[in-house]
């Protein structure tokens, strides 16, 4: 019986590792040149304690201490960052030579690391829409502990600013970061405004194409996304061709609402939940999802 | 190179640690009062095994040894608790003082300990509505362990229980805690009934006023939320204003429905997914979405 | 004071402890029996290594060390499940001996083992899928690497297999722990085809006894549902009755869509975002929710 | 090149696995017979944390509380020395059913668990020795926190009781850990009396078949160990013969000193340091090494 | 069965619990007031960081970012001391007011943090007189690195810093953690020269008011230990009367040699291995063992 | 006063940092070149793993899945020795450049991996050495499993190992590994024969220039040292000149003994505990302390 269970082992090994060449290019091959997730987890934690020193990270005991905190975290993350996006410049055809990658990825980390004061900037922004846009917000602080769109906007706003100096697939590994963590996806493709408020979260999809305006508020479980999309000449989706809502300034959108494909949400509009739009609304609209119906027993519905 | 590194990581340390006034409060002032995420995750794991001792924590061998293992639970509960209650007490204005803040911090932990035979009592209505209310469910023993609701609405009924205790911040986390673990978002001001279910529950939002009665089912991605608020004397949010639904007993709610406003849904009522709601809805109502429509190919939509 | 403190947690303790008949048996007498949530987190975890050893688990150095690397991993998963499926089978009454158990523990291992490879198989062609269904995707490694559906399908395909195996509890344990890391909550009963692909895939449910052909692809907040269901004679739930819909090849479903009930949606149908089905759509069908309207600020939205 | 290092692997991998009968049955076969290092390290700090509940383990935060942890950590301790034991019992023949190991274990568990009390009571005797007998010691406090004679008689003092009951390796493997940790190797064969102290104790030699009396002290380096010991019919060393000192009431050796044999050492004699003592000696003796000579620079020794 | 199981641990715990006065004192009422073993070896790993920052704590990737580096140290050094250190100011009876503790907690480690420069410096000539005394080191930093001498030092000398200041009980806490980790147990107390190099180190103990010079070296084993000692009034043994060894400068001490009582071993004297020595030796001496005898084989040493 | 904290702690920062040019060379600079003891720590477990399966690593299942698990230990031993023996290839002045480095040691660990069923068969001829030297040895797996040399002789011999191999400092490293766990500092210079047993083992220093038969026997705290030993012309210590003692075959060291300088023991000799030689001893001698003698109450040797 012994035997026979390690027979099937054995089997199942040996089929498991008699790939074909395709299947081996994709398992196996790309493996040494993966950047580490464990290494990236490590990155965002101390983003986050260099973005918001008295609530990530390890307690700092004194205002005068700060700069000797934020120096370590700061060397820290510059030296995770040369490492993970060394790993992945090789995706990116020109810069294959390692010797040329190690340079181009601290040149990189250089240029990120220095938009981190305007990154603070603008997610202080943030904090300060959440707190006038929900009642239930009792303080400035509250939000920054409690509030998982904070967490969302920290990743979000540096794996945008990742992508745009050309960092490959890292970005999108922060996204899933905290997609997983607070259950909001937002591509970091996404461009997004200041006095951003996302409220509770939990299923909002914002699309690579995306364009947000300033002071724009959504709630759970609203979808910015793609509808039909282009095939390439060969029959693969078209990459990059914008195929997501643009929504201007002071938009508001409540819970559940599609709003999809190249289409505008014109400022100061207010799009109602669970509403599913596919054509441009001009500034100030209001558009709900038509009334409810009241139904009869026949359809079935149980307690 | 490397000089040039330096320079730009001393510069952003500099402009990271220059903070305005607003900002150094935000950001640092407040650190020394905030409780410890690590030490109230503690304190959940530990509240969850005194509460279903048989599935959370770690194997009770005996009956007889029970009251050892609830009494050490209790006893490090108890312990985290005062500890960390005290860490926000100065929130409230009226108890700023060290030795009271301590005394106060056990008096309103006693206190709460007190409650939690009672809660266990409403959690297991919550087990017997789930299984009363899913099919899919085999037994009870699988709901407490694998419903991701049941983790919810222990933090929930807690977290609503220590904010009636007078307790700042920590409800909130708590919420929030079960929130990233399940996409059930409940606000701990929330008051909910006995034989409460939830079923699958991610994207759920239970907003800060809402009161719900007994015997309600809700199902994923409903939201029972605020719609228009109202502005105090300053143009903040006002705040504690009963802006949420009133759902009453035996209601039931299917996926996706947002449920706005000061509302009441009347009892024995079932709403259908996906409607919009922000009126109220009499007893033994019956509320559906219009009916779809079908559409031409001229819509866009593709595969 | 101290002395209350004390008193208060004694009587809490002894009220906890007292449990009545039922209480007893459901907190505490079913214990010993149950499967444990971290050695099964562990098995999950080296299944995604074998699965995708390029991808999960920790590095593999060399192709020709792959054979080791699976070798290894796929004794310790036969380790691992043997001890946990034997943990459960008393809870099927038939096999109840525990010589008999662990027998019947390693045959069902063994034969769950034989269905790696083809497993595997049928997870690329989900991640192919995607590669075909998303313009955001730049290469099947970001897919693997990145795609929450990517997880929830590992989950998924194995847990349905040790159902289909007989094997009670753990396939329930095995989904929910991809419906906590990713929002995508699937019964492990539910019947999925080949080249499945989930976009986003927070908020999405599948039930029970859903059966979905080929190449159908469904977006985030998508239900899966069940309508009313019948009681049986002691007016429970009735167990394992169909109740889920039926979906058939090429079918595409938009966000937040809800479709509920043994309905069957026709092949290569179009189901739009935030519709609510109930019955069922034929082949080629384009379903929409009706327009969203212009409504007026009296209703109430406020920013 | 790498393929020079894959084959070197191969063959090296070749070659360790494939032993010769003895090696095999050595390296491998006892394998699942094992008990767990890290399991009986738990058991000790377990034990510990018993006998001295404010020193060793989670502080115990009141008086009152003391039986809570106290009952969970005996339980806990049993659990770990029922499980462990059984795994070794196989070593002695007469007991190999494994219902009956398990029924085994339990009741060699159950005796060991009823010595605790008797095991604490001799411990604090040998705290109140080292306090009589150092001078640097300031308070008990210090003793039990500071001391590794401490933690070594904890260790030898439960080691010596389990070898009593007949359990074999586990002892060994006890008094190992306190070697690796304090310096101080204690066979647990030996049989110490009451208010025993070792002082500073690295390099402290206490062979199997010792017997020491009350109020003994012993300092660094000490070996109580034995000579030429005899050889069976076989040409193996006979086993369980008397071949270490007996060593009477209130005795004191000093640093190093070397006694060999069974030999025995009366009753409140003083043996000075680095003494090479092979025959016994009579009560009330003070045995020193002959003086030591003033030696010419020609003797080579450097500074 | 079971039942007599529980009942021999009920009544195990009741004999556990029922301390008599004194017992209860010992074990239990000092509990609060104990320093943490944990947080004190984090201070030790955090001090040897601050000493040789490039062979003990994480990498500092650059010279320019060592500041930091030490900042953060240092500080956290600071904090762990001042609430270590108020934890055991309660021993020394004058200041057992908890404000003042914290105050003079504070002031102490504002003065041991004042000394770490001077400490670093003396801790070189350590390292300098390793190198010229073994022939086996090949470079500063092998010594630094794998020298347990030079970790020992650290901690003798911090230990001793802080009794020098009045700090009760921590100083021999950090001397038992080098003792345990190198076999080397140095008495907090004792008075240790510049330039002092211990060699292998296994077996050393360096009593509480030893003096020691300048340029001393010693070997494993050796001990600079007390005889006889006085009893006070009481009987018991009188503390803080000189009754350890004065080594004067730049003598070397052989391995396992016996120094014992206040006597002086004169400057630049050797004293050879395994000797016994309990008077003074003048300057320049050279002591040796009387020469080893040829023994016959009937002495009963066998191979 | 927290002004004045800050100020000392900056003040001490300030000093710290302010390192000469020595110091700084051996503080800072050699840093990024340093192995890391976590990564060594790592190979020494794996290593230990892969000599003796069965007791040290994870238990390996079945017999026949032993190849898997040696072939995944000894590639992830051969990733670390690379990645560490290229960290400190720059200390050997030839192989400076980086590319050439990676091949060296490549090439190094390979010839190392390749050592490894050799160091298999002399360690077991270690073991059998224990089993036939000490009665208190009940089988050949509890010397595998409790006997400190067994883990010291592992580690020497892989370090001597990667000695003749030319890696510097590592072997040093992996050395002191083991002295701090057993107490035993055997210099990875020393050449030991087969069947080398040591008892007990505390205290054992083996000098790196030392050559030991076969067959050979030593006790706990046995210096096999050096004596005076030559400088260079500069005045420091010559390196690599023999200076430690040869012990030919069938030698036994009883404890505590001092053989120190370029000597020899013949062969079948038994020396005697805290015996001082400093002279070569021919073969068969047997060389005892001079007997202890009484003493009088008069030296002051109390209890």
């Amino acid at each position: 019986m012994e035997i026979k269970s390690d027979s099937i082992i054995e089997d199942t090994i040996r089929l498991l590792t008699s790939l074909d060449n395709a299947e081996s290019q994709l398992l196996f091959h790309e493996e040494n040149q993966l950047p580490s997730i464990k290494r990236l987890r490590e990155a965002v934690d101390i983003l986050r304690s260099i973005i918001f020193p008295g609530y990530f990270g390890e307690p700092v005991s004194a205002h005068s201490s700060l700069p000797y905190f934020l120096g370590v975290r700061v060397e820290k993350l510059y030296g995770i960052l040369v490492e993970q996006i060394q790993s992945v410049l090789h995706l990116k055809s020109a810069e294959s030579g390692n010797g040329k990658a190690h340079e181009s990825a601290e040149e990189t980390t250089r240029r990120f690391i220095a938009t981190l004061p305007n990154l603070r900037r603008i997610l202080l922004t943030d904090v300060e829409a959440i707190f006038n846009g929900d009642p239930a917000a009792k303080s400035h602080g509250e939000i920054v502990f409690c509030y998982p769109s904070i967490r969302a906007m920290i990743n979000h706003r540096a794996a945008h600013s990742l992508l745009k100096l050309g960092v490959p697939l890292i970005p999108r590994i922060i996204s899933e970061m905290s997609h997983s963590e607070t259950g909001i996806d937002i591509h970091p493709g996404a461009s997004i405004g200041e006095y951003f408020c996302i409220d509770h979260g939990t299923g909002v999809v914002i699309g690579e194409t995306c364009i947000i305006g300033n002071n724009v508020r959504i709630y759970q479980g609203v979808t910015l996304g793609a509808k039909k999309f282009e095939l390439d000449k060969d029959g693969n989706p078209a990459k990059n061709i914008p195929r997501h809502p643009i929504i201007e300034d002071n938009v508001v959108i409540y819970s559940n609402a599609n709003i999809l494909g190249r289409i505008t949400i014109g400022k100061n509009s207010v799009i109602g939940g669970s509403v599913w739009i596919t054509r441009s609304v001009p500034s100030n609209s209001r558009m709900l999802q038509q009334k409810a119906i009241e139904s009869s027993f026949t359809d079935g519905l149980g307690i």
